[in-house]
């Protein structure tokens, strides 16, 4: 116990992102990133902001940005939030909307970072165990709450939910804000973007950092009713008032823009994730159904821990949520390059070739 | 009330920055920026961080950035914590150590922020207030408290706190961290960082904001022992793990180490504002001592806000804080360019000396 800290410091357990190693050569499929970068003209756009004006504040409200996600989704400036990542995005929701009287609920596989939240703002929360199938049931999500998290697809098992489910458990909870997380669903998912204007209880939660390529830049954002807005702008700004550098929002906004590369990057990515699954189940791996741009594999004869490991010596890394009690025994890969793949592949087949390893 | 919200997000009332205007061929004197902008080297940095790379995560310790720092102030790496800002920074210092059981205690003149940070994080706060020449005495922070921030120099007035004022104060209060926000600190007044190896209950808070001339980049760090370190590490992982984009890790980087741009920009603007002072004292303004890249000025016979709104018609911004009841009748003037200050002298000589904005 330290006698400076405020005591409730003691009892967090901050989120542990995955590895960002400064080794060469890697084959990094730990963190999702897009193997394709951001579009050319995001970068271009990033080096033209990088002059003098960097003197200046950005703007606080970084309004351009906000108009030209506002148009992409047909909504209006009222409906938009930017953050510094959508990790900061969803910080801010959880301390805007989420209520300490009942359990925030969110699924026991899902994205790492929600329970971290509610220890931060003091929220008491509990884990809805997904199906035995890793799918999630929004009949779980019922009665009392102080609010509910679903990340569509499912962190971690890739596994989306259809709009309708998203619908009936919004209706179900009016009186909850239900934030839906969608940092991945441009893989293969239905954004639930076109309920926004129908239910003031839904807070779609995006992030420029999987899809766009931009994980280095920190750009999330959130859509929602005006008053879900007006919520979050007001945490915002009793935080900090430009979370989003000018070099970010100039990124940001020509990245948005360059639709052409965004939609040739992630129809590649999904080509390459459909290639690669039947290759991992000719090594007899069992894969969840992934709408998002990782996988999750498991393999009936060899340990995750080993796998990992071995991968590792082999110089490609892949994540394994040793601490999420129902999927110890999976790995979640991130879809990279077709080469990344071939290498993973390759690599895969040499190690559960040597029968040193086994057994389990 | 919204049925939507945390019920706390009503009573907050958020920080409101000096407006970003969008208007050209302004002398934009209201939010402390420098007139020189960043090192030629930090631009250069940031476009060359405006590559590929940015499809991947930023260190989410920001490691090298860490190192440049705590090497310019000979400290450990264990001392440095950087942030989005010094207001993200400052935010999670007012989480990590301030104490819900007694008041926090700040100026009734300094950073506005202080009190929205108690707001957000359900802490009570004193106002302290200056003595009547606007001078801090660190015998008013006496007694039992949750913690304490002070700005060196002030914010809004400019005024310096000596070193020994510092440690005195440091000494009177072992149990409570306190923060000194060094966000001007480079124009005048002494730095506390000595003052860390032997008082492991202060926090130094810094920005790249002012004398660095990276406003637009948001980058802050905060310098402390360990302990301190640790806990705001805690925070910022149960929040957002990776608050520095890779541009602006590399922008900071490269500032910090062309200190021939930094010293020569610092002087440039300590004896810019040197100049001004008199010039504006002969017509007749009062100006408290500054150590600070602004000054904060009042005229006997004109009011505040017609001096701030006549500037502000021949496209003058300065700073009208009309909110803090003791300097309602000041103005807080960025240092500028020699051109800037020139602007200003001539306009106001032209307001006045027309007598039709007198009476006050």
């Amino acid at each position: 116990m330290s006698r400076l800290w405020n005591p409730s410091i003691h009892k967090l357990h901050p989120y542990i992102p995955g590895e960002q190693p400064h080794l060469l050569n890697l084959t990094k499929l730990n963190t999702n990133e897009s193997p394709y970068g951001p579009s050319p003209k995001a970068i271009e756009a990033i080096k033209n902001a990088a002059n003098e004006d960097l003197r200046l504040y950005p703007d606080p409200t970084a309004r351009k940005l906000c108009e030209v996600i506002a148009d992409k989704f047909d909504l209006k400036l009222d409906n938009v939030f930017v953050g510094n990542g959508s990790d900061e995005v969803l910080a801010h929701a959880f301390r805007a909307f989420f209520r300490p009287e009942n359990d925030i609920l969110f699924a026991d596989v899902t994205y790492g970072f929600y329970p971290v939240y509610c220890e931060l703002f003091g929220l008491s929360y509990r884990h809805i165990p997904l199906k035995e199938d890793f799918c999630l049931a929004v009949e779980d999500y019922q009665g009392p709450c102080g609010g509910i998290a679903i990340a569509n697809p499912n962190a971690n098992t890739g596994i989306a939910l259809p709009l309708d489910a998203i619908e009936q458990l919004l209706k179900s909870q009016p009186d909850c804000v239900v934030i839906i997380d969608e940092a991945y669903v441009d893989f293969g998912a239905e954004t639930a973007v076109s309920l926004i204007k129908n239910y003031d209880n839904l807070l779609v939660v995006r992030t420029f950092s999987k899809s766009s390529g931009l994980a280095g830049l920190r750009v999330g954002y959130a859509l929602g009713a005006p008053e879900l807005i007006e919520a979050l702008t007001r945490v915002k700004d009793s935080f900090n008032s430009y979370p989003l550098p000018r070099t970010s929002q100039a990124g940001a906004v020509a990245s948005l823009l360059d639709e052409e590369w965004f939609g040739k990057t992630v129809r590649h990515i999904v080509a390459t994730r459909e290639k690669l699954i039947p290759q991992l189940e000719a090594l007899g791996f069992k894969i969840l159904p992934s709408q998002a741009n990782f996988i999750l594999i498991h393999h009936p004869e060899f340990s995750a821990v080993t796998l990992h490991n071995r991968l590792r010596d082999q110089s490609i890394i892949v994540r394994h949520l040793s601490s999420v009690p129902r999927i110890q025994e999976w790995l979640r890969v991130t879809i990279g390059s077709d080469q990344d793949c071939e290498n993973l592949i390759r690599i895969l087949r040499k190690i559960l070739e040597n029968p040193s390893l086994k057994p389990v």
